[in-house]
């Protein structure tokens, strides 16, 4: 049985790489291809029986082939039990990638298959994180967002400042030779390295089974966190761009407000769409067939609109699919519900294969590495250590405010699980080598830093949180007495607050 | 209710203008967009806190929002039920096109949106097709496959040479003034038009409810006539392109070959897939988020697999739906099958709306209108006329064979059910403009064939239908005692077939 699923991922990588070498033949101008039958008009000189059209039907045979190939490495892992219990998912299709991008390597010496940008920001992120919106479990992420506002905001700039000034400040004293980089470049760096990734810790987290609070905390700052990298990920740009000369005191309170801007502005776009949808979805009734499909084409428009007005849109997304989920499922019809349910955790689970399949693939090319041993491992050191000292700080004030208190074992699940991942790897990839000259390192030095993260934490986090015996999750259906008393006592807090006048984080349970 | 969704789509449609006079922005130079922020690496010379970076989203953005207005606009006829049970859904659709692609060219004069050849074969065809396969009812198709056969091969191969050589013959006489072609071009045109279309075909028979039989030949003739238009088109192509005077008997002989290879080809591709399909869910216990996807890539692989090798696509997606259908639905679970089923209803109802509409869009643009009375009267009369005599005359040999006869009714039916399609209007697109000088003149043709087909025809066949008073469908879950008894006379023919050691269309009932 595992041989024959073997054989076929074997049988399947080979269209790929002579896809590869046709790809090649067509980059050298020989387009030995005739062809004259099919749709396409080319000019043959006889009838033609039957002809072999490759580049017809190239680009969406090559993205087909590579969903089947990623959908059936995931049927491999889970033929043998006793792997995937303790190597989680992400780092065997790592590993997958490195060995697929070796053989495409070593037959073609091209890397024609990278995780570009493009694909990553525009179709593999969107359904990862619209399924993270659309199955947020509300009450837990309102009733922590202080919390998690927190983390993803402060931390994430207290991340990426004391990584890139330490950076910085080592590199002054010669240790990492001589980088051509300014001071600007290293917070550049420093910010695109510090934001928790939600593909990294939906992965590692969903084998876990950490207890709710800890995963919301963690899973709602790598999410909310975004807002913050796209500015600070901008501002620096823009700064590199400018000169450090020009930046002036005014440049720097436009990346304050630009912050409330990106963000503020993504979560309203969020809003808007996940409003339309629901009103959408009311006139559906008579359009069954065509019902799940408003959900994907809207929220996706909440997405590429935020990104046409350079707003988070990650945060459009993921309130776009909070918002509208109540409403959605009110109003659409038990089939479409359950169309819509699957859809979309296929959708985002296929998106996630993808994205750590290609992170494999694309650091097989050889022509994006340099290596600085001093740069790499203090990259490494400052994220883990500045990690451990934002979570210490930042939990000994939340604590004074909390109910339910963040404990010492919380706290290094916390720090362990800043996972770093595939948006660091698109940004990191969508510099501008032009202008930074130094980016071949930082994407060699993001690699290494997303694999360290996702393979050796991904790794030891399980044993970690058995050994530290982290409460796990419980999963019960809650009982008809627990939901009425809890949907009593919601009504009695927002009386209270209602009557005393004050209004506390109860108030818009009843609106 | 109804101005809440009229407003909507006309706030929807408004992007889209403007996305097209971007577009014509774009196209004369004029990179107004600066574009500092987001994911993009352009040069800003200060920071600035909002950018509209249109260019950056404008391909899916403007896939989405085309989607959503076709989606939009299937609401919107769906509000009132009057309209919709006198005007099929796809007259609605056209006329909606023509109306928005009226506005575009208003506001733009290009014709930016139009139903290209590579999107409708590569993205709108395979999933409606996939989904005709998928819920193939088998008993039925294959009980009637040798009818459906010979009215697909013989009847298709009959409308194109009797159209194109009575077309032909009629431009001798000189009423059509000098087009400047000869009679290859003619049999070129008369073997796109020739074929009934499958879109059209289930878009119209699904409002009028005509009995099972009667549907299926329609249909499966539409399906299965893939392979001899192919296989005519290219011929009939390579001839023009290769010149007259070098067509000798040798490739005529080899255009015959090529339609057994196209058919059994594309047949035999379908087939190998679906045995892969069935295969691969037999593993997927434990993927079971994934799942759905398998079909739907393994599929798309069939049809992309057959137009790389320029065999028939359309055969092998559907043969692949017909042959994997049991198999899949067994070794999947009962939630992968209602997401199969509900997404794969969907993904086909979207691609045939989107479909129409943008043959409505496609018909604006002035730049492709040859007017030519006598050319364009003369085809309608003549595939009119000539489906007329095909069906009589192979209805009468048929029905010597048949254990149901097909009476006078149901042939003006079939006669009157020969719609024309995207299909075609997707073939005539892809005729080199330099080989083939009346293209315009053909594409122009074409659109009136479709319009009329679709509108004209869509729109009478069920008064048409009601007063021939013709059996419609009965739907009544089959009784225990019926599919038993059913069940018990399958296998005593088969096992009469067996003793008697005649091969019936029984025999591989039981193996």
């Amino acid at each position: 049985m595992k041989n024959i699923a073997v054989s076929l991922a074997i049988c399947l990588a080979y269209p790929l790489i002579s896809a590869a070498l046709q790809d090649k033949d067509h980059k050298s101008g020989s387009s030995s291809d005739g062809g004259g039958g099919g749709h396409t008009p080319e000019v043959p000189t006889s009838l033609q029986i039957v002809t072999f059209k490759w580049h017809h039907v190239q680009e969406p045979y090559i993205i087909a082939l590579w969903i089947l190939v990623a959908s059936l490495a995931k049927i491999v892992f889970h033929i043998s039990h006793k792997v995937t219990t303790v190597v989680p998912e992400s780092c065997l299709l790592i590993v997958l990638g490195l060995l697929l991008g070796g053989i495409v390597w070593a037959a073609d010496h091209i890397a024609s298959f990278t995780l570009t940008p493009t694909v990553f920001f525009f179709y593999l992120l969107p359904p990862i994180v619209l399924d993270a919106g659309y199955f947020m479990p509300n009450r837990l992420f309102f009733g922590n967002l202080g919390t998690i506002l927190l983390y993803a905001v402060i931390g994430t700039v207290w991340n990426a400042a004391t990584t890139g000034l330490s950076l910085y400040g080592v590199y002054l004293t010669g240790i990492m030779g001589d980088l051509q980089i300014g001071v600007l470049e290293f917070l550049l760096f420093g910010s695109l390295i510090a934001a928790v990734d939600p593909v990294a810790v939906l992965a590692v987290f969903e084998e876990v089974h950490v207890n709710d609070v800890l995963f919301i905390i963690v899973f709602g700052e790598s999410l909310l966190n975004d807002a913050v990298t796209v500015v600070l990920y901008n501002v620096f740009d823009s700064f590199v761009a400018i000169g450090g000369e020009n930046v002036t005191g005014v440049e720097c309170v436009k990346g304050v407000v630009s912050f409330f801007v990106v963000s503020i502005g993504g979560t309203l776009v969020g809003i808007v769409f996940a409003f339309l949808l629901s009103l959408v979805t009311r006139f559906t009734k008579h359009v069954r067939i065509i019902e799940p499909g408003f959900v994907f084409v809207i929220s996706y428009l909440s997405y590429l609109t935020s990104e046409m007005l350079s707003l988070s849109a990650i945060l459009a997304i993921t309130f776009c699919g909070i918002f509208c989920q109540k409403y959605v499922k009110a109003n659409i019809s038990e089939q479409s519900a359950t169309t819509v349910r699957y859809t979309m955790k296929m959708l985002a689970s296929g998106a996630e294969t993808i994205v750590f399949m290609f992170l494999g693939i694309s650091a097989v090319d050889p022509n994006i590495w340099v290596w600085n041993t001093a740069f790499i491992l203090l990259t490494l050191l400052f994220i883990s250590v500045y990690r451990i000292i934002g979570v210490v700080v930042q939990t000994w004030i939340l604590n004074r405010y909390r109910m339910v208190q963040l404990e010492i074992i919380d706290q290094v699940v916390m720090s362990y699980g800043g996972l770093r991942g595939a948006v660091a790897f698109a940004l990191v990839a969508l510099l501008d080598g032009e202008r930074v000259k130094a980016k071949n390192l930082f994407v060699s030095t993001t690699i290494i830093v997303v694999y360290f993260t996702v393979i050796f934490q991904g790794l030891t986090i399980k044993p970690l949180v058995q050994w530290l015996k982290v409460k796990r999750s419980e999963h019960h259906e809650r009982k008809l007495n627990e939901k009425l008393h809890g949907r009593a006592f919601d009504h009695i807090c927002s009386a209270i607050e209602d009557i005393s006048g004050q209004i506390g984080h109860n108030y818009m349970r009843d609106k």
